[in-house]
């Protein structure tokens, strides 16, 4: 179907740890045209059912179809083991098949750790991804419930976070492995914390420079339509629940100027 | 209106920490039956907008339609926030004006603590209800917003959550108070690590007790009326979403053997 190369991209988080991913995005494609949307009433989703989060991306992809984009990205790694369950009438991108297959170039040794959220380490949804691309790869993941509101509350360079991702960490470091994927859009953000724990000897992958690839490929393919130069990019960012640390966390992740419009989502 | 004695109490909170409410509450009336809804599919609470939570609020309430019952005690402190300003067709009863009571009874030195989630300490209902009762009374609250995570993730006995809670307590302590109300109903799963950071000095004070005595008192006034003596209590669980940590914690909290149907509730 022809697609008008002028609409927006959008980019789908359960909450905010999405605007690392819009942001590695927005400058990296600085002509394009961003709409944003955090499910902040129902995150986190790390924690629920296959069931409903599926549930949930039906109802946030309805939302684009009000809010005309070109493409979705849907960055977040508890609802991208969703995607392909799901219908949608544009392309969508989820952020699970790009860092699968970075961490498959980066590694080494064949040994890749992935933290991640409980629901998508239950999924399985990285090792079967990664043993698509490389089958002898040995892959160990950790779930880490505590990573996502540790970064909400702010506490993201803080000896107690040092401590809890050094408990977290230390089993898939005692098991050797040369390359980490961070497999939810919030852990970026803990990307300092995660680089003194680990040491020099360890990689770590996120999701939105891959994602960024992906993007990048499709555009020089044709198989996502450029946006006409001119104008530069505008954002727009929607959330279903709007409250004071939205805003806060928001402005820390985006910086303050990128910000053009807060609005709340009806879903 | 007349209400069937036989009917079920509705037992509501946002996740699973209303668990220990329902726990005392079976204990205590032994004989009463008991529905419980936990809205697992849109936990947590504490970090939403009062908007958001009161819409949350209406739509649980309606299920207790749906499932008569005869009273709904709210037991999220969160959720008791908004019980005002929600119509209901049977008695609903809060946790914050028995857990307040129960504080100004409780404190000697006129200096209360609250610990509790961000949505609660905002809403300012417990300094506003302990005022009404005792005009005097300094109240000192603190957000805690890691403390609903720790405890879903089961390390309520751990030396992280130790010094998580000590950073949080600290300021209360440095105020001098004598009481700390548990302004969340998963705080009192964490009570031993409270009581180690408190010391002997500080009093705590926990919902699920003061619900209890207000409920026994309109027993007693003939309020709210007693079921007919006979079978002996029957609890139900329903939740707005299954994982496999729903089940874990709600054995660990209400014991293996009290629980005798876990069903899905559609809101």
């Amino acid at each position: 179907m022809p697609t008008d190369s002028n609409l927006p991209i959008g980019v789908f988080d359960s909450g905010l740890g999405g605007l690392t991913v819009l942001r590695h995005l927005s400058k990296r494609f600085a002509n394009e045209d961003f709409i944003y949307l955090g499910d902040t009433a129902r995150i986190p989703y790390g924690s629920k059912s296959p069931r409903t989060i599926q549930k949930y991306l039906a109802q946030n992809l309805a939302f684009f179809t009000r809010m005309p984009v070109k493409a979705v990205v849907v960055a977040c790694n508890s609802a991208s083991t969703q995607v392909s369950l799901v219908n949608s009438t544009v392309p969508i991108y989820d952020v699970i098949t790009p860092g699968a297959l970075r961490a498959s170039i980066t590694s080494k040794n064949s040994r890749i750790g992935v933290v991640a959220t409980r629901a998508t380490v239950m999924s399985e949804c990285y090792p079967k991804e990664i043993h698509k691309l490389k089958p002898g790869v040995q892959v160990f993941q950790q779930a880490c419930p505590l990573l996502v509101p540790l970064v909400e509350e702010g506490w993201d360079d803080d000896p107690i976070t040092n401590l809890i991702v050094y408990r977290y960490v230390s089993p898939l470091l005692t098991a050797n492995i040369d390359t980490l994927i961070l497999g939810c859009t919030h852990y970026p953000i803990l990307k300092n914390t995660f680089a003194k724990v680990l040491g020099a000897r360890v990689q770590t992958v996120d999701s939105a420079e891959s994602i960024g690839d992906l993007i990048e490929r499709d555009f020089q393919l044709h198989k996502l339509p450029v946006k006409e130069a001119g104008t530069g990019g505008i954002i727009r960012l929607f959330a279903t629940d709007i409250s004071d640390t939205f805003e806060t966390l928001a402005k820390r992740i985006l910086g303050p100027a990128t910000i053009v419009q807060l609005e709340l989502a009806e879903i």
